[in-house]
């Protein structure tokens, strides 16, 4: 029988804690060789309240009470046979002032998403590690470009000048897959940032940068799967902590099935258990030991990197009961902590049903706890109405006003993440083929429409890509993001006259949106689309702000009569980007393929 | 000053009422040159409660409560000045036993909507009358046709061989209108059958006989409006008796308005009260005058012609409070009277917010009290799918699956009436070029889906007809309604050899459909579909319908291992139609565009 030895734990998970957390209880996973034949104690102690042992030697998961523990750094004692083999250093750290009640992102953000690995190298000694499989090879499309998080710290400021006010990294955790492991959601170690993209205090640094300049940090984290290469898939604690079939089995993403009371037990089971795609191994959230683990790893990275949100990735791939109690407990700890779950679904009231205390989840005793869900619903319609100039009953611009008569399907539709694109759709500049028109059109409602605003890089400055190409395309390197690069669009001087046509519209557009608190947190009125000219306004007590959008390709003129019952005893209507005055008593004439935002005094 | 004189009573509505009714009340309106000046009295009584003068001196609305009248034929005593002028007998009615009891339709039927001025004429003697505008032109692809109550009644026989189990007529109350008054959507008087139809009488016979058969009747009700030529349009009790407007002012049919939290008022009010066309001028049902005379005139055709239903014409285009009540006031009299809405709304969401104890429409504190309404968005489904081939994601027969996916949202889905088509659509024959197979497919899903199926007059013969030609050609005559047409479908001798193919199909179906429980009122268990073929289950405790939809052109073979949750112990499907045994143990093979029903065994 082999048997445990001295200097054998090769890891420790979560690494170190934090002092005074709402949950007093921390359950630390030890893995070494035969670790678990080992007696565990803390010296003059009853902290520790629960011991697991698994099938598999290797593990064992300690339960302690941090309430209990004096000292910030306390030792555990493993015994074999009642001799001590080997004592471990366990650190409860400080927390920053305030952390619990830290605010999060909201309606008054813009968020910024952007793929790390696209977007600026800001260190080139990192493209590679010795440690890692896939190498730096920036002529294939899907490998690695070397971006990294210095790229991104060299270019906060470029991304404050545009009027984003949040940052979303897709994933930067360790992936080591040997191919397409740029997008880092096939993540083989989740307490540690990918040393391509940098270390865990570089990421730190990154949320120190933000947070100097008044903008804020949402991290991408992954609840449903790891990679395949992630040290506990290759050797599980439980033989149950990934789902595993006879057969590789892949999700049939119908999370309809979830709330579908038709639907065979099969499809449901395969959808929440099949694997998202061959190299992502499902994660048994349902499992008490990776339930706590996904929770604790959560925590500990708002805590160690002091975050702004999260964003969750394929978030109702997760079996629903225990998704929502990881929500939970993320929120019991941060209670104003924002979290904005993928959901791709389109129907409005599927995607309602995972908004935290939805009407529509409550017919099934559903309750996701989630505060924000993506409104794909939206998206679609923002991905394809500026190319349809006819507006009858449910076409064209309609469409959105036809989308946005179900907000009240919704339980809160200021927390929806609204956005026309992202790093797995179509880019809008693709599908409007550069007509900056169009691309206006969209911003502008972006920045009007209820919810919260999220831009995806590149798009500000022009960028298209075809998806028909492959992701790859949809996720081309910023222009500038490398040394040597030809164009430099982070830089007013060396972009393009296009690309400043872009930017200057894209940062006015923002800019002003900080400024109106209408637009983030205002009531909705909006008006049926008539002749292709979609009017709608928000206003709160203080501030009333009309939108026009006039998807008609030609100029139009239009009385505002009808629009009384907003246009109140308001005379003038101040354009906020050109700073143009439109009478309100006289017929207002539009371009083509336009919009105005007009600020009512 | 002109004063009101004897016999100057023109309308008394109702005519006649009936004793021992739920609500005691009622509300008589008299009509007649200046009658308002009268004093009314019932002499003995204080059964008057109110009585009501408006603007208009030719109205006067008296109250009685019905239970303090001894006799069932009493006396309105008018007077003026103190002098009798008229004394008019009015007479309440013993009403049939278990009246209020009766049982109406629901899942275990099958109802056939018809539109009788294009069934079958049964009475030549009554093509025209003189007092009304449009004569008989069948030559007029939108005038009237000649078909009567005489021309269904002389075809139940029919109707019921067909396995149609109830009788949807679109309306039979007289319709002034000069021209397409054919479809009685504009009425011209709401207490008397058109005298092209028949008589009253004709329609209490026509109840007569289809109950004689086991049969029901369902009325077409219509609340929103009623045509120009209406007397009371022409002179109204109130200048607010129906929506008035400057310029004529059209719905915009936006009934999303309604639940729209962001809706501008002024939408939502032309949503309500704009006229739908028009010739049909719209009722203002918040007017409690109003409101009452339609509640009585629902409860009065009810309880005089016997009916089994209603079918409510544009009901979502009423002011939804009163609508509401006034659906509550029909089922307060009748428990277990059946309404079924005219909803054409394709949203899901917003479909169930119509129907009675919607959790959706609880969103909004709102319960329409209509027990069922029709799913547009099943229909919208099945007038397509069999042309789609390909099924991937959300194309082809997924949508369907997509579809029943929903129907959580719905507070009761076996109350759906479900359709392929009907009297404002495409006809099914049409869509599909006359291909009997895709027929075959969509009457399959409409016997055995949840919901209570309609079938559309014709299609069964595989009458089919072009929308885009306008209403009349997709409410062509029925072959043989008429003496003298060349084709007689109605018999099976004279029908072709492809009417006949239609019919029997058809009618072999919806005869099976009445012996299977399973498939009336079961649950469903629906399965993702896969290489373009979709199973389902129909179960209860005692019975098991597996139906197969092969919407692949081609035949197919598939492994029934997937099913085993619902095929558990059954080792036989014998299927329905042709007596066919597969067993399920072996894969079954399925031809292309076909289906299966099987009961297991």
């Amino acid at each position: 029988m082999k048997t445990a030895s001295k200097n054998l734990i090769q890891r420790i998970e979560p690494p170190f804690w934090f002092s005074d957390m709402h949950n007093p209880e921390l359950q630390i996973l030890f893995y070494g060789k035969n670790i678990s034949q080992c007696q565990i104690t803390i010296e003059n102690s009853s902290a520790i309240t629960n011991v697991k042992r698994t099938d598999n030697p290797n593990f064992i998961f300690v339960t302690i009470n941090t309430r209990i523990i004096q000292n910030k750094i306390f030792e555990f004692i493993f015994k074999l046979k009642n001799k001590i083999v080997f004592i471990q250093k366990y650190e409860l750290k400080e927390r920053r002032k305030n952390s619990a009640t830290r605010k999060s992102f909201d309606a008054s953000d813009v968020i910024y998403l952007l793929m790390p690995d696209r977007f600026a190298n800001g260190n080139d000694n990192n493209q590679n590690d010795s440690h890692l499989n896939e190498k730096y090879n920036r002529e294939l499309p899907g490998g690695r470009h070397g971006g990294d998080i210095e790229g991104i710290i060299q270019h906060l400021d470029y991304i404050q000048s545009l009027g984003a006010t949040a940052i979303w990294c897709t994933p930067l955790c360790e992936d080591n897959e040997k191919e397409f492991s740029y997008h880092s959601y096939a993540q083989s170690d989740v307490y540690k940032i990918d040393p391509r993209f940098g270390t865990n205090e570089d990421y730190l640094r990154l949320a120190e940068e933000i947070h100097r300049r008044g903008l804020k940090l949402i991290m991408d984290y992954v609840t449903n799967h790891w990679g395949l290469e992630h040290w506990m898939v290759k050797d599980s604690p439980t033989p149950d902590w990934i789902h595993r079939f006879e057969n590789y089995t892949q999700t049939n993403h119908k999370r309809s099935t979830i709330s579908d009371i038709n639907a065979a037990e099969i499809d449901r089971f395969v959808c929440l258990n099949g694997w998202f795609v061959p190299t992502m191994p499902d994660l048994n959230i349902s499992n008490p030991l990776v339930f706590t683990y996904l929770c604790q790893n959560a925590i500990w990275w708002i805590e160690y990197a002091n975050l702004d949100g999260f964003r969750v990735d394929t978030y109702n791939y997760s079996e629903p009961e225990y998704i929502a109690q990881w929500t939970k407990a993320i929120t019991d700890e941060y209670p104003n902590f924002n979290l904005v779950g993928e959901i791709t679904m389109r129907n409005q009231g599927l995607l309602s049903y995972w908004q935290k205390d939805s009407p529509i989840g409550k017919i099934q005793n559903y309750n996701s706890n989630l505060p924000s869900v993506m409104d794909f619903a939206l998206s679609d319609a923002l991905q394809i109405v500026f190319n349809e100039d006819d507006d009858s009953w449910d076409q064209g611009i309609t469409k959105i006003y036809d989308l946005l008569s179900k907000d009240f399907l919704f339980p809160n539709v200021n927390n929806l993440l609204i956005f026309g694109e992202n790093h797995d759709s179509k880019r809008l500049n693709q599908i409007y083929n550069n007509d900056i028109r169009k691309y206006k059109l969209a911003m502008t409602m972006l920045a009007t429409l209820r919810g919260i605003p999220q831009l995806y890089y590149g798009s500000e400055i022009g960028m298209a890509g075809d998806q028909n190409l492959g992701d790859a395309d949809i996720r081309r390197d910023f222009p500038g993001g490398s040394k040597g690069d030809e164009n430099n669009a982070f830089n007013p001087e060396t972009r393009t006259e296009c690309q400043n046509a872009y930017f200057n519209f894209t940062s006015k557009l923002f800019h002003w949106r900080k400024t109106n608190q209408a637009v983030h947190f205002g009531k909705t009125t909006h008006y049926i689309p008539e002749n292709n000219i979609y009017v709608y306004f928000r206003h709160n007590s203080n501030q009333t702000v009309m939108v026009i959008i006039n998807n008609h390709p030609e100029n139009q003129e239009f009385d505002t009569k009808r629009f009384e019952e907003n246009i109140k005893n308001f005379t003038v209507g101040k354009e906020v980007l050109n700073h143009l005055t439109f009478k309100l008593s006289a017929p207002i004439s539009i371009e083509g393929k336009s919009a105005l935002i007009l600020e009512l005094e």
